[in-house]
């Protein structure tokens, strides 16, 4: 019953990103199964022997025809007789997944919102990021802080949040109060003489992020497990407490955390406006994204957890991340329930709460 | 065998509060599951959604004659029909506790060592609150170090231990040696001209530690899990290394812990002084109370770690805690039985250690 | 079958230390069963009742024809009928280790590259400690730089790897980078001044690094789990960040990692040059190894995690990291198996990688 349940839920995928909508090479597709690297991986390596790689043959195979566990050849070889376009026409519907929000802020050639909900079956929602807002108010002329709140005005007319990747800018280390309005003109003066390109100016970005605060869409915040251009260490969420202290209503949703996710829980506990997201992470755990999953029902009340698959990439990511959370759910909960802790029809509840509920109540969807 | 033993033995509860004396209204109950948050609970937000609200109405609800996992309205109707004494009659005797040792340092109308004696029909001991002591010293004449000592002396003679509550007040990181004599006048004849109300100055707090090393009682120390009103991440114990190398023998016991319970462990090994408790985090994390006692079960000697619930506020708390401390004692330890890596016998000793006999030991009981 | 291949693999401990060669009392062998404590072990204390004690006295004392979990004091006994010679007769063989790269580093009365060979019937090789290599160099006439860069190639012309104490001597915090070759002179003037004992200047320990790294052999770094002359929170492999990036193809190894095991894992799938060991935590952990090697098997790619035990002191500890090692990864593997997440054909080649093949490949072996 809790098992049926967990397979038959329609998902809210709060986080996700553009899948490829062309064919690459097996490199492509083996870098993309890791999170972390920015380099081509080792000759000696292989993106197939991770515990993504496991999964990806493990769930994804049989998606396309293939045995569970099938050889990584055979399935790369299966893969790139389709298109990614056919690809996603496989494994979009199989997620099981109502609505997809779409951080639309990464470059590249991959599908937009009109690609995802044509191939998905779905409805889309624009997440709309900070850091693009500020490069489109960079490129603008007059005043900064007027074309940072006109644009993003504009731009979350339609869209249900932004998000930050403060984490990939310097970290969460050190001052995020509100700026004064005379440093912000004057930041974005040296930042447009020198280009306005890739912004990690501290001052603009704490701009950016209480204007998004004042703004009241949910504010989303890469936090943790991210490639190595962020310092991990400085992307503890524990380092947002002051900001979260004067952060009033909007929701702050605190996305991926691994291995910060017990402290994330603990701020989605302390602050009646922050969420812990299990994105990114279970997708990379694979066999493991169960323990992942377990460590995130500590602390966090259950109306504060969103499920995301923050897929990018190949496109069984989008699928596999809600195959995984699936698995992973059954399997922790079913032993909460087993072991007379929890009764089914609160494990019902709360796999409804993170997988849907929670998503509909704070975006407003 | 082991089940047995475990539901049987009669534990010393080395650090609780008291509980409240007089009838609240449902939000205080539901405030009361939640530790971080220091604001009333969103009104979108229950704290029975919660693993304490869960393990409330899986553990609780039997003793007030409900049915396990009973709705949070049912069982909030019937706990409302009986008087908070009431209730401590029930739950306090439940929880198999042979010895109270109470952290008296909470204001409010809570239970004192008399009620807590009379309700549970159990021995109690006092804990005494060092920040206390330093206001109490601030309020009389004369030299605040003389005050600060003869009031310590004075309420130890029957306590049984100190307790510093720094992680609230500053937290552990900067330095903690002992201040030199003239400072300490210095800064207290700062603080009492500014009132002497809360005491946040750094070093009147490392004063107390010091006088409490020194008085050579056992000195509890608040770490990891709390309200947000202290930086969770200035209380990792590590953190206190440089305090804990000048400490001498003076046993020191380590709090709550959570998410720093390895930590913690870890300096459970490496000082001989150094003690791990479990409190607190087991409440909060109900069904997950489990795993958390698998990681205190790392590092740590198997004589140097110790049972408390830290319950405070409803009174079902220090009756969950050792309910879900023997459940989850229960299942780790036929773990490691079933796999042949512990004896049974040698399981029964450990609970025997960590339920009582360290304490005993530790506390002098 | 995959239980067969486990019990049958021949490992490569890729870290491991001397044993005792003489015999000593029973405190000796109790405080050689605590890492983190530099002092003796308290008397109210026993290093018996331990993790890594209830292990020894698991898996260790049917060897010596006890029978398991026999109690501390005959265990002790039936040891001490046997010379250390006698007992690493006994305990290396049944490893099932066929090279073992010991650091050897410490000073003392331990087993050396021939004994450890002799007693365990198995191949050797050495791993240079820098630290050391450096006292070398400060004990030569001439420039600093030159003897220490010639002792280090000497020396490593037949060793496979090397290694650094820098957790041990100011932690990873601060600079990493190269020192300017004339700071390298000064610093080295001033320390051979000051006699040239137990190197802490910074700038050498700098020097020494990027030496090795410029050699181009596995790189060795003690990270986390220690014992408490190191500051734990110093030793957070995520400090060594900045020097990764710097660190070219230098294959370097983190060592323990306890409790950064998590983080340790993400630097290695974030580096193609940066690898995992499990050694230590494993034994200290006992019956919680399992968890630990679990952690590992987290973000960490298969063909970069390394098997060792760390032993050092008690002979023991070479064959019970082999023992809990093929215990946890019997356990661990085959409920990943058994929940569909892996095959069984999988798990038997990450074995083969983590036990043996991976080191073979690094090392050259």
């Amino acid at each position: 019953m809790l098992d049926d349940h967990i397979a038959g839920i329609r998902l809210v995928d709060n986080h996700v990103h553009g899948y490829w909508l062309t064919s690459g090479d097996r490199g492509r597709f083996e870098n993309g199964l890791n999170e972390a690297n920015i380099e081509p991986l080792a000759d000696f390596d292989s993106g197939f022997d991770t515990q993504l790689g496991f999964a990806v043959r493990a769930h994804c195979a049989p998606l396309l025809g293939l045995a569970e566990h099938v050889d990584p050849q055979t399935y790369w070889e299966r893969r790139s007789e389709l298109s990614e376009d056919q690809l996603a026409r496989v494994f979009l519907p199989a997620a099981g997944v109502s609505d997809w929000l779409v951080d639309t802020g990464l470059p590249g050639d991959i599908a937009g919102l009109p690609e995802i909900a044509d191939a998905s079956g779905g409805e889309v929602g624009e997440i709309v990021r900070l850091e693009e807002v500020a490069e489109q108010a960079a490129a603008c002329p007059g005043d900064y802080a007027d074309a940072f709140r006109r644009i993003l005005h504009q731009r979350t007319e339609t869209a249900v949040a932004t998000k930050s990747v403060l984490a990939y800018r310097g970290g969460f280390d050190g001052d995020l109060s509100q700026p004064d309005a005379r440093d912000v003109a004057a930041a974005a003066a040296r930042w447009r003489d020198a280009g306005g390109v890739r912004l990690t100016d501290r001052t603009l970005l704490r701009f950016g992020v209480h204007e998004a605060l004042a703004l009241g869409k949910p504010l989303q915040f890469h936090v943790g497990l991210g490639d190595r251009d962020c310092d991990l260490h400085r992307t503890n969420p524990m380092l947002l407490l002051e900001l979260l202290r004067q952060s009033g209503t909007t929701p702050i949703v605190l996305l991926h955390c691994y291995p910060y996710e017990r402290e994330a829980g603990y701020l989605a506990q302390a602050f009646n406006n922050v969420y812990l997201d299990v994105g990114l992470s279970i997708n990379h755990l694979g066999a493991r994204a169960e323990a992942f999953i377990e460590r995130t029902l500590e602390l966090a009340p259950f109306r504060k957890i969103l499920y995301s698959s923050d897929a990018f990439g190949p496109v069984e990511l989008p699928y596999l991340g809600s195959r995984l959370w699936r698995a992973g759910m059954a399997a922790v909960l079913a032993g909460f329930v087993a072991r007379g802790q929890w009764s089914e029809a609160d494990a019902i509840r709360v796999v409804d709460l993170i997988g849907r509920d929670n998503a509909v109540r704070v975006y407003g969807l």
